[in-house]
Parts: C-alpha cells; sequence; structure tokens
C-alpha cells in the first residue's frame, strides 16, 4: 500500500483504517503444495465441478457462494453524502462486508455499479445472481430503490433485501417495542410521527402499520402524506393510503402535536416548540447522522425514550443489528426470499435480547452485542422455515 | 457446513477440499470495539467517501477495489468439460480466485453469470466494473470470448485478459524458448503445428508470430487453416491471412511431418505415426488436461522435449505461472490494459526464472516456485511503465 496521501490525512484515523481497502479475499484452505494444488485446481476441481453440473443442489455444500452476499450500490444515495458515485461510495460497501463477517459470518462482496438506470440495475444484478447467495442492496436513491428491489425480489430466488429500507425498519420496530415497554404503553395505542418518505421512511411506516402501530403520519419535505395531495409518486400515495387516519394534511411540525413517537429520518432540524408539543411521555427517534434532527440533549428535557443513529451513545439505531443477522438465518435455512413475517420476527429477537434490562437508556443491544445476530439467524430461519418457504 | 453430502464423496478428497467453498471475504482489520465501528463503517467512513468523492484518485489507495479482480466467466467452456454452465463452474472460478491470493497477493471474485448472451455479457462486466481493479476472463467459449474480451479492453481503462487465451500462450511462450534453448534451436526457425484454433489454439498463434517463431500451422478439427477454406470465423480468417506461409491445405497430421514443434490445445489423441514423422529434436507440447492428446511416455521416443498440462509431472504447463503475476504487476503500475508487450514480457520472465539450470524436463518452473509471480509481476509492471499506459 502506497502511502503518498498518507501525511495529508494523518489526523483522521479513519484514513489509516482504510489504507488499501478493509477487505481481502482469501483461501479457506492453504495450497503449499502439488496435491493441494491439483485438489483445489486442476484436475481435482473438475471432479466437483462435473458433481454439481449434474446435480446442481450440491453447490449449496461445495462452493462458497451461498455464503457470499453480493452489496449491490449505485452510489446515489451514500448516508447523508448523497450521490457521490460508485467509487466513492466503495467504503460504505467495503465497511458493510466487514460487517457481514464479523458478525453474520458471511462474505459480503462489494458490487459497485457505473449506471444508475433501473433496467441496467436489474438485469445487472439477475446476471450475475449465480455467484452469490443473497442480495443487500444499499445505498440506492428513492423511488428507484422500491422498484429495483421489487423486480429483483421477483426475478430471483435467494434473498433480496435493500437494507436501507428494511435494516433500518427492523432495529427501529425493536426499539419502539421496548421503548413502548419503558412507557408501559401497547404499539396499538400510540401515533407515530415519521419525518421522511425515502426508503427508510417508508420502510419503517410499513412495519410498524404490520406491527399494528396505531396510527402513523408520514411526512415529505411538503408535508404529511394525505390522499388529498397530488403528484405522489407510486408509493407515496401507497403510503398516504394506508397511514394518516386521523388526517393531518398540515406540516410534519403540526403532525406532531400530541404525538407519542417522532421517528426522524430525513436531516434537517425540528424546533424544540414541536417537541415540546407532544404529549407527556413521548418517544423520540431522531435517526439522522452524523447530526440528528433533534438535538437529544433538547430532546430529553420531554421525551421519555430518546435513540439518535449516533455511535458510542445510549440507544443507538444501527442497521448492524439487523442485516447480518437477517442473511445469516435466511441463508441457513436455504430461504428464497426475504419476508415481511422473517422482518418482524428479526425485530421482536433484537428486542428479546434486550430482554427485562430494559430500560430508558437500553431500548437497543449495543452495536457489538455478538448475541444479537445469532438469536436473529435464529428467528429468521425458523420463520422462513415455519413459512415453507425453504429449498 | 452441512455434510449430507460427505459419505457419498468420502473416497475423493477434492470434495473434502471444496465443502463450504473455497473462498471468504475476511475485513483487513478487526472489529473490536464501538471505535473500530465508528471508524470503519459510520461515521468515519463517510469522511473517506467524502475525500474520495471530491478526488477519485484516492480509491486507488483508500478502497480495495484496486486489488480485487472479477474472475467472469458464463461456465461454456470449463476445462475440458465443455459448457457445464455457471454454477457448477464455480468450483474452478474459486480455484483461480485461491491462486490469486496464494502466488499474486490479490483478491479474486468469482462472477459467475446467467447468460451466454455476447451483449449482456459485456454490459454487466462494465457496470461492476468500478468494483474491481482488473477482470479475468475465464472459461468463455470461442468465439465468443474474443468479441467479449475486445469489447471489455475498448470499454474498459482496467486491465482484462481471457485467461484461457493469454496465460495460456504466455506459458506456452516461455517452456518454448527454453524448449528451443535445449534442442538449441533459435525460434525463428522453429515450424510449429498447432492442434486447436479455440480461444488457446488462436492466442497461443498469435503470441508466437509475435515472438518471432519461424512458421505456424494451426489446424481445427477440418484440417489445417488456409486462405482457401471458406466459411471461417472472423478470427479463423484472421489466423489464415497470418500464418502457415508454408501453405498446408491438409490435415494436422499432415502438417507434423517433419514439424519442429505439436501444441495440442485441443484434446483427442494423435496416432504415434504422426509424430514418430516430426522432425529429429522435436518438441512435443501436449495440453490437453485430464487426458493429453499425445501419450506422454510415447511422445519421449520421438521428441528431445516432452510437456503436459498434468499436475506433478515435469514441465507442467501451468497458467498459474502467469495470471497472478500479470495482473499483480498491472496493478502495482497502475496499468490501463494488458498489452501485447506485456504478455511478451511475462513470458520471458517466467523463462528466466528456469535460467541456465535448463533442461529437457525443466523448460518451466514448477507452479509452486514463488520466484515466479514475483519475476512476473516485475517485468510486466515495467514493460507497462515504459509503454506509458499507467495512470
Amino acid at each position: 500500500m502506497s502511502s503518498q496521501h498518507a501525511d495529508r490525512f494523518a489526523d483522521d484515523p479513519a484514513f489509516a483504517v482504510h489504507a488499501g481497502g478493509k477487505l481481502t479475499v482469501r483461501p479457506t484452505r492453504s495450497i503449499t503444495s502439488l496435491a493441494d494444488l491439483a485438489l483445489t485446481y486442476t484436475p481435482g476441481v473438475a471432479r466437483v465441478s462435473s458433481a454439481i453440473a449434474a446435480e446442481p443442489d450440491l453447490a449449496r455444500d461445495y462452493t462458497w457462494a451461498p455464503r457470499a452476499v453480493a452489496i449491490v450500490s449505485d452510489g446515489t444515495a451514500v448516508l447523508g453524502l448523497g450521490d457521490i458515485g460508485p467509487v466513492a461510495s466503495l467504503p460504505v460497501m467495503e465497511g458493510k462486508a466487514c460487517l457481514f463477517s464479523e458478525f453474520g459470518g458471511l462474505s459480503g462482496v462489494p458490487i459497485v455499479l457505473a449506471t444508475t438506470d433501473v433496467d441496467a440495475i436489474v438485469e445487472t444484478v439477475v446476471a450475475m445472481a449465480p455467484s452469490f447467495g443473497g442480495v443487500n442492496l444499499e445505498d440506492i436513491s428513492a423511488p428507484r430503490c422500491f422498484e429495483i428491489e421489487a423486480r429483483l425480489r421477483e426475478r430471483l430466488d435467494i434473498p433480496v433485501m435493500h437494507d436501507d429500507q428494511h435494516g433500518t425498519a427492523i432495529v427501529v420496530l425493536a426499539a419502539l417495542r421496548n421503548a413502548a415497554r419503558v412507557v408501559g404503553r401497547p404499539l396499538g395505542d400510540l401515533r407515530v410521527v415519521v419525518s421522511g418518505a425515502g426508503a427508510a421512511g417508508v420502510a419503517c411506516a410499513k412495519i410498524l402499520l404490520e406491527a399494528g402501530v396505531g396510527d402513523i403520519a408520514v411526512a415529505d419535505s411538503q408535508g404529511v402524506l394525505h390522499t388529498g395531495r397530488t403528484g405522489l409518486t407510486e408509493i407515496k400515495q401507497w403510503v398516504a393510503e394506508h397511514t394518516n387516519r386521523a388526517g393531518h394534511a398540515g406540516s410534519m411540525v403540526e403532525a406532531l402535536a400530541g404525538a407519542d413517537v417522532y421517528l426522524g429520518l430525513s436531516g434537517g432540524s425540528v424546533p424544540e416548540s414541536a417537541i415540546a408539543a407532544m404529549a407527556p411521555d413521548c418517544i423520540v427517534f431522531s435517526l439522522a447522522n452524523p447530526v440528528p434532527e433533534v438535538d437529544p440533549v433538547m430532546a430529553a428535557r420531554y421525551a421519555a425514550v430518546v435513540a439518535t443513529g449516533r455511535s458510542g451513545e445510549p440507544n443507538q439505531i444501527n442497521n448492524v443489528l439487523a442485516f447480518p443477522g437477517v442473511f445469516r438465518g435466511a441463508i441457513d435455512a436455504g430461504a428464497t426470499a426475504i419476508t415481511e413475517e422473517m422482518k418482524l420476527a428479526a425485530a421482536a429477537a433484537i428486542a428479546d435480547v434486550v430482554g427485562d434490562e430494559v430500560r430508558a437508556d437500553y431500548v437497543v443491544p449495543s452495536p457489538l452485542d455478538r448475541r444479537v445476530a445469532t438469536a436473529v439467524a435464529e428467528a429468521v430461519a425458523a420463520c422462513a422455515r415455519e413459512q415453507g418457504i425453504t429449498r
């Protein structure tokens, strides 16, 4: 690794951690003799390939693909940085692969794409799908991400999940289940305001609906989504039709008055007066990173439970709690998809790791808690088997 | 790794070596603390991604992609097995990745494709190219392999090489240089018959022409290629126009009479009488695997130098002598392509590792000789720099 740039970035340890890249592909067994070579490569490999050609199911046992997950991005919606393109998004995808390895025991392979065209992305992923046991879509901007995920789920018989949507949604639901316990309220009683109708906002609204949350209002930059609005994208129209039973038609701040839960997935900033106007014992999840929409110190003056996306703080809503275990469980079970039920099972498993230790500053486990991925994988695999969607 | 099949394959150690697959993606640095997590992933990763977005060249130092090589196949021409499809070809691609790691210090990533359409393969590889520092095309059938390689070389500014063509050609040229020394003949004096006009046969003919071999006749299953033949593919027409100065128009066996070198890249079998009719001190490279076209024991009764593709025998012509060093050298130099000159430099470097120890049963180094990849990488990188095709 050359270090021609090392001096320029010497004051930021993140660059030292990234020097030379964060990943490497290694053989599982060393090759030190001609006998090793003849078994790993030709002629021995031909016997294994022949056997798989005759009986394709043998690939599950004798290739790495079932345990390799493509981490696919076009770099259009990268963690708060926006559309920075495929090459600049690589460190994020490599980081994701590190977490797949560390927490899921899976091999993540960054696949960043030189196209943002929906058809081209779908065809590219379908073409390379025999190489992988799962597809983690990442940092693809809305609304393209919805169509890409839907079409890939339709075309492929391996687990496909857009993590910005569902990873976030799973961890948010896990945290909300425990936050509701802290304030002594059933989920069905809660009125939630979701700020942001992008990938994460839509997916969170959906999973909260599925989990039985009382009412949900989802706001984009123009205000709360409702059926009287015109010019909505297909997915926002769906959200408008399935949420907002209370009929809010104004701004997100107006909807917050008397609400039980604020879920920030939008960036920007929320005035203190809006948080002050929420219901007593309210819950504030402010997940923009690195700068939350609501200052957590301010939020704590009004809210019973506060969570952010920030590293090293209590109640960190971090996708790493979900995706390694979700893919590992789906792959262990030989699942052909990741269903809504599997996501709900994952959220329950994350919440249950906290268990009776739940308190206002401990509604989700630490991102480093090794019990989480195992619990999630077991719950997800069991759910897949119950649903009968395994090979 | 489940072992439901282990009993069935207990008598073949190749299956034990393949159990669970032969590759794994690992983080280069462990993640054991929240501080590690915050540097490897969010928020630290955002600073690295931002820096690369502003200055894309930083990706060379701070991502893994420059040292990751896609091993791309559609499984249509797998080592003597033929068209077995993408999934069954995976063990071969994984084996190749093992060798990239062991000998080249590079990360090989198997990408097997669910399409055999030339346009689709080209577009898929172009789309995912920002993820990689090089593309090794593998086991793609002729003549599609020629067009796919040519179009990818045109479209991409990273090294692209179809190893079945050029890896084989490089090692054959290295072996022939040393075999010519053994028999005391300059390359320019030799008359060569190449049996096989597929990917390897064509590439070998080309590199031998470039190296100044005296005359070359290339035969397909219909006999020697010559300009009087009709219905030739584009590439065979090219070969017919650039080889066969002697004007052979009959069978491969007829052309062998009085020839100095037999180069078998076709499979099938050559009668003893044909080898017996070659020139004195002839050279027989019979590379079909696992069964050579010419039995090496029989060949040794007539030939001064015999080489095969077989593991564990003297003079094994194995692509592993070329591809790890070729890609490593091209990548180290930041080369935007692998040129003919770089291939010739690689062949010379392989031959030179043998050096003055050359003898009839030692015209190429052992596939395990660790000096080879280093020597090849240095020679290839130096050549790229001389040619001025580096970034």
